[in-house]
């Protein structure tokens, strides 16, 4: 929806911003783009200093930057103290989020179990199996090739995107979201040895994501071998990520792509894990702990702590120890002086004790 | 189904073990569960001594456990040497593996090719399409959105959860299961440059997995450029692991999340893989090894011997490393200190000699 | 296609090669394989020495060698500089590309949106979905279970294999192929932080994939935030491989398995990715830099350089450090030697200048 700069700068007061306008209130702008991107009729903004100098030739309608940073005369500002977050509101504001289009009834290529209640308001496209004794409710948006298995027990607001796959007896929140290719709920790497052969053990489990989980494409969810695996309320997963069984997240974490966690882990509130990070099984990462990309992590991780390296330690013990490393070339090269300095003391001391 | 405890102790003794029951052998279980979520009905186990304290408050109906460990009067307990071993057969006993809904008939949206010859009492969800020429075994069962092309040979008791894709010409053994969005048999990487283009080879090769093999979600398998990719019987894989073209895994293998091997690499029976390993190509993975998590092995690695770290190496001296790393600022110290005994010797041997 | 040596030397010669055949120009072979795998009929070839003592076993009709290396008398031999190169030659000569099952017309199971265009010459298997507004070129072929978002604008010569699912709004030049569950253009990991809790940031921006791309399996190509997340022409992809939002990846790229990228990363042309390989995000990595596996790259890598580890360092100094870090007993033996030498020299001093 395009709006004035008066307006958008009504909706960042809206978020609790103090916007400051300089130039034409009356603009209108229809979309929000990069100062590279952007032509007449966008607004852009400026948030790493980094690209200062793109502003002498972005052609947006206005930008959004930081109250002290200087801008050519010709442009339309709003300056606020934290530009990322204003653009953010207002690409809600011009774009809003993704609109699915609604598919009006039921279709020969549905599959719904008869068993299966839907709620209200739902749009199911061809191509979709929902399976035994499924409860899903109002307002479902499922896309094609999605597989919802026997008696999963499913809140308000489900967005699955395409070919989506959701294993037997998985529990989720409201306003649950799943990106397209991720399997929720598959059985865990669990096998009992029997001299060299692996005998399953039936993985009777299940998963359960909370509300306002979003999980990106291609990820796998393990169902527990007992018990749960649990995604707790609000945490967000990129893609390709692994979370084995029994393992249980808790709210507000945030996960980058390719992370791989074991079975049975712990991982608290508001915890971040950034690309590639490993852990073993059986640990506990506390709250609000951070996790540094391709980390490995070994050990529990005390709350509020950042971890990085393979095994991973404190991250100042991790750059310390780097450092170190970095310097051995210099290390050795110290020690092989003062062998020589050593030996030639040796040779003096001896010429002398022998000279007296 | 449900037993009494009786009954699992026969179970057991069938199993070769030798339980002990101590308390009401009457009693009925229906359930198999954590003694943290166990109920009135269930039947829990301890084998990590780290939860035994556990034991006092679980609502458990009876505990499998060791025979050494102490537990409250009012428990009902069977004592054997291996609970983990016991409750898998316990699990097995009163849950079974999972049970496979049967679609009676092929449905109007599945689509089989004519030429395409399936065996006795298959089950074949809507939305699975079948292609020319394929041959699959009795008793398969194949979920909604799977796709098995040209010329695939496949033995009986096939299971393909939902979103599996199996390229042409793949080979399979019986007892395969696949779990939903792996890919079997796409193209390798295999490009011939010309100047900085890449020439695209084709991959005229296939995919061969043995019987009883496993494989989680979202995995991606290549065909081989010539000859063939080989997954061995017994071997079981978790979720998101990537083999390259040519790679042959031999029998029994477990490989864990995550683990990507590159092209032509030829890996021995019953080896263990941990989560994120990865490897170069063209290298020999012994019989019995295990490669330690994150662990990038970039040569051979003989039979039995467990390799850690990047590049991998023998685990004693990956481990003995990592306490040289921790240790460098103490070496730093300690070589500073010497500088400066040196220095003192430089001085006083200058000094006395002068004095002389 | 079946050939005789001599017209395989034929068709090396078209590609600027000077092939030497000795033996019997008239044999016909109907298949390459590898040396091993030959069987009567078939071409092979040995490029790497290693693999040489199987040129007295092989029962290929014929062998593609180096000149310079000692062959069987019987064995018919097409000697060239580059065996690799040339068996690549031959077998798009006699096996071709694979051969894609042609489907007449649309099918009930195709749901293809009245507004959307496709080009002359398609073949769309049941189970795809083509949304409003796509536009799609010529001579398509799209396998089951793709799902093509709205808008989406996609060249000639489309090749999606089964359940690949691409969003909304994606760019595709010609000659695109895509293999099975790959996902191009879902949201990537935009939120905003208020408090603890995460709010999700429309992603407005889109994919662009250039000219003859060739994607893996089961990769995840995140759409931009704002703007595109782009892979340039000539560029191929292995399997598994995370894209953050925002990254521009220029042509004739070669990335390995499970590679994963940050959002607004830039890379050059002709960039070689080994398997694992992370970056962060808002680097730049020149023009025809190598990346080794595993490495994770935090900084810019300068053009045509190697790096290595993690964090990546150019390779020269990555394998020193790794050799400094094997040596690392041996050093701490040095020091511990120095240290009783002086000692030794402080006594004796301190007995001299007592004694004197």
């Amino acid at each position: 929806m395009q709006a004035t700069l008066a307006q958008l700068c009504e909706t960042l007061e809206g978020h609790g911003m103090k916007p400051e306008l300089r130039g034409d209130a009356t603009r209108v702008v229809h979309g929000v783009a990069t100062l590279e991107d952007a032509a007449e009729g966008q607004v852009s903004f400026l948030s790493n200093p980094k690209y200062e100098k793109m502003l002498a030739e972005t052609r947006a309608s206005a930008v959004v930057l930081k109250p002290d940073v200087k801008a050519p005369d010709h442009l339309n500002l709003i300056r606020v103290a934290d530009p990322y977050a204003a653009i953010t509101a207002l690409i809600v504001r011009v774009h809003g989020y993704r609109q699915h289009r609604r598919v009006p009834e039921r279709h020969a290529c549905t599959h719904i179990a008869e068993s299966a209640r839907i709620g209200e308001n739902a749009t199911i496209h061809p191509g979709v199996t929902i399976d035994d004794d499924v409860v899903i409710g109002n307002n479902a948006v499922i896309y094609p090739g999605c597989y919802v298995g026997p008696r999963c027990r499913i809140g308000c607001d489900l967005l699955l995107y395409p070919n989506v796959v959701v294993y037997d007896d998985t529990v989720m929140g409201d306003r649950v979201a799943i990106h397209a290719g991720t399997v929720i709920g598959e059985d865990g790497l669990g096998y009992a040895p029997i001299g060299e052969k692996w005998i399953k053990i039936p993985q009777i489990g299940y998963v359960e994501l909370g509300d306002d989980v979003e999980i990106g494409s291609n990820c796998s969810i393990d169902r527990a071998t007992l018990g749960k695996t649990k995604i707790g309320s609000g945490t967000k997963f990129s893609n390709l990520i692994a979370i084995g069984h029994g393992t249980q997240i808790d709210e507000n974490c945030l996960f980058v792509a390719q992370v791989g966690l074991s079975g049975s882990v712990s991982v608290g509130k508001h915890v971040t894990m950034a690309g590639q990070v490993g852990t073993v099984g059986h640990i506990r990462i506390g709250d609000n702990a951070t996790i540094g990309a391709k980390a490995g992590v070994t050990n529990d991780v005390p709350a509020g702590e950042t971890y990085l390296g393979a095994p991973a330690i404190p991250i100042t013990e991790a750059k310390r120890q780097f450092v170190h490393i970095q310097r051995l070339p210099e290390l050795k090269q110290q020690v092989k002086k003062l062998q020589k300095r050593i030996e030639e003391l040796e040779t003096r001391f001896t010429a002398e004790s022998g000279a007296e």
